[in-house]
């Protein structure tokens, strides 16, 4: 007779028929299933019949919360904006789920070395939520706090940690909205919570203190390069996505090379940088809420542009195929006559590539002609989610009404790789 | 004095003050600028003032049309869909844009070596267009076109060339719609027309050749698969996205490998594959247009899902962010109440990941478990044009009606790949 006498939470060992298994008991719904999580992250059940003999190897037990530790006048101080994510967040032992942390003073515990490292001057947790659930009142939140802690003369670099899900909408809208920066800002983030084996999150975190303290005055993503613990990349802001659902090594640099590879201790740079510099850095945190995202796909129906007309959009940013194309001409599902009368009233209409990785060229095929000639503004190598955050930015601006075309086409925050020659 | 009494379509070289230009000259819109192509591919102006001389190296000329190499006992037979896309254009030396080939035999004067390394016993060219202007009835066509040679038992293999922009749903439309495929349906494509020196079309046409006389009976794309002309990969139809504008080696395996290195003479698999047998192809083409594919944004207003419920639709394709998510809960933008109504109202709603690379999991966060308890189904690492042409097909099936989810999760053809851990 089998005793279960452990409770969700405990790591038990089992021994099956075949093999045994060490792994933390979840909260199972079913009563006659174990459900535990592996080590590798993945949750199984084990029938309770098919369990021969069961043995606690360590208690759950909520840990004790520790004090931060004091700011040093020896170390280098940053500001640190702590926003949610898997980064913020610790398993659950009931669910086996994430659960985020809920205090300073738990982030603290859980990165003790990016306390030891450098002063955490200003801190602050402005919400804490998985980025899935940000929209861009969270993104000017997060930079009114960045400007904050950029332009306190103590404070060398500001990091913040952050979901991954949507964090290169972030990275885009943090780049447009803090006008000449002097100083690093770097998000990170972690694929797996900080209590798993696997987990990125320390390593990241002290990759972004090494950008955070360096010369590199720009808005970026500093996340795991490979898929092991060999060194991160610092990603530019607006040329990067997130590019697999689990890998840790998610965000790529998109039709440019990252800005540097960035170890715990060193940084060997690979492209041009911002370098830092006195002086304040502005916020310019204007934002049109009514401009849509949209991919094009074969047999779609142009009826959604007017959708988004009568619901008082006023831009829209298409992914486009190829080199930049949607049906047009004599075609049962045509968007010719949807997109002239869009534009006609004022619709803002940009392509994008949704191929993600090379240029537009509206000039090789009929399609990409004709599209021109109708008024889309063709944004070259540039990325759909910062075409959609930069779109919005450029129509907040009240007074670059008749700059539209102009603004999008300049290459504010190096949103656009002239150097790219495919 | 210049003597500029070249015209449009030869090639000619300018001596400028600093270097000499050899290019085909295009029509120009400006009287004082001369249009050129140059080898690379992009067009350049040069201000006839600035040309100190210029020199007719070869006058254009229309070729005449050579007759199809007929039919010989001794070589293999294939049969051949010509759609239309840069693999069946030209150069129009007017506007230097791709043109579109006209007929069979201007087909066949471009690519002689695939008229002279197997017998094209059936060719059709059901249209010529440029394949973003396809849908689903240009699918279907295609698909009977296919299934009629297939069934020829002297019929070893069928080619499609096809434009290679929505080439990826069309491999997909053909996976789910060729049941019982005993042949290999090759799909080839170029990304840059016959007449341009860095043409892919040959190789591709050739490799193309190679995958239709083998032993793998699938529906897959051949295409270059690297940035040189070292080989070609054959990718399987519904694991395979364009990612790059431009670039010869724009198709990519994703969740998976290849299934084969393909070379002009020689096959190298890497994968498992179903082999030629016996037997007859069915033709199952149901398809319902009332399903819309759409790519989840921070911020997006969920009334969107009123539209599409509005306008009739039946299902719908979310790109969701990281695992699966989507905003949910106590957030201004929640998605939670609009996919509960929609879904109740009949909207079947699946789950693709907009990272393109990775599988989703919705046990890990708590938007996941939401999502998934309200209805919507998660369609693991299956690509986001698949799974609208997928979710079209299935919808197309009245006798389905009850089968939705189930079929949606059922690998049909290859469009789940169990073995990724990830």
């Amino acid at each position: 007779m089998v005793n279960f006498q452990f409770n969700s939470g405990d790591i038990v060992k089992f021994r099956l028929a075949r093999e045994e298994i060490e792994a933390r008991v979840l909260e199972s719904p079913d009563n006659s299933v174990v459900l535990v999580k592996l080590n590798s992250g993945y949750n199984i059940g084990i029938p309770k019949e098919n369990i021969l003999d069961c043995v606690i190897v360590e208690k759950f037990k909520e840990e004790s919360k520790k004090e931060i530790i004091p700011i040093s006048k020896n170390k280098p101080s940053i500001g640190l904006i702590v926003t949610g994510g898997t980064i913020a967040s610790k398993l659950d032992p009931k669910t086996g789920s994430a659960k985020p942390l809920t205090d300073v003073s738990e982030f603290a515990k859980f990165y003790p070395r990016l306390f030891e490292k450098v002063n955490v001057k200003k801190l602050s947790i402005p919400f804490m939520i998985l980025s899935e659930n940000m929209s861009s009142e969270h993104w000017i939140t997060i930079a009114e706090h960045a400007k904050e802690m950029l332009n306190d003369s103590e404070i060398q670099g500001v990091i913040i940690t952050h979901g991954s899900d949507t964090l290169h909408y972030t990275s885009s809208a943090l780049s447009f909205f803090l006008r000449d920066l002097k100083k690093p800002v770097v998000l990170t983030f972690s694929q797996r919570s900080i209590d798993r084996a696997s987990s990125d999150a320390e390593m990241n975190l002290d990759c972004a203190v090494t950008m955070a303290l360096s010369n590199c005055a720009e808005v970026m993503i500093v996340g795991h390069a490979t898929e092991n613990d060999d060194y991160c990349f610092a990603l530019r802001g607006t040329k990067v996505r997130k590019m697999h659902t689990s890998k840790r090594n998610t965000f790529k640099a998109i039709n440019c090379s990252p800005i540097a590879k960035v170890w715990p201790d060193k940084i060997e740079f690979l492209e041009k940088y911002n370098a830092r510099s006195e002086g304040l850095t502005k916020l310019d945190a204007s934002f049109n809420e009514k401009v849509a995202l949209l991919k094009f796909y074969p047999g779609q129906d142009s009826s959604i542009l007017d959708y988004y007309l009568v619901q008082g959009y006023k831009g829209i940013i298409i992914e486009m195929s190829g080199l930049g194309h949607v049906a047009v001409g004599e075609v049962k599902y045509s968007w010719e006559s949807a997109l002239k009368r869009a534009i006609k009233q004022g619709l803002i209409v940009c392509a994008v590539p949704q191929t993600i990785y090379g240029r537009l060229n509206s000039k090789v095929y009929s399609s990409g002609r004709a599209l021109e000639e109708i008024g889309v503004i063709f944004l070259e190598d540039m990325l759909p989610e910062t075409a959609f955050v930069k779109l919005s930015w450029v129509l907040g601006h009240k007074n670059w009404k008749n700059l539209v075309r102009e603004k999008m086409l300049e290459n504010i925050v190096g949103e656009f790789n002239p150097l790219l020659n495919e």
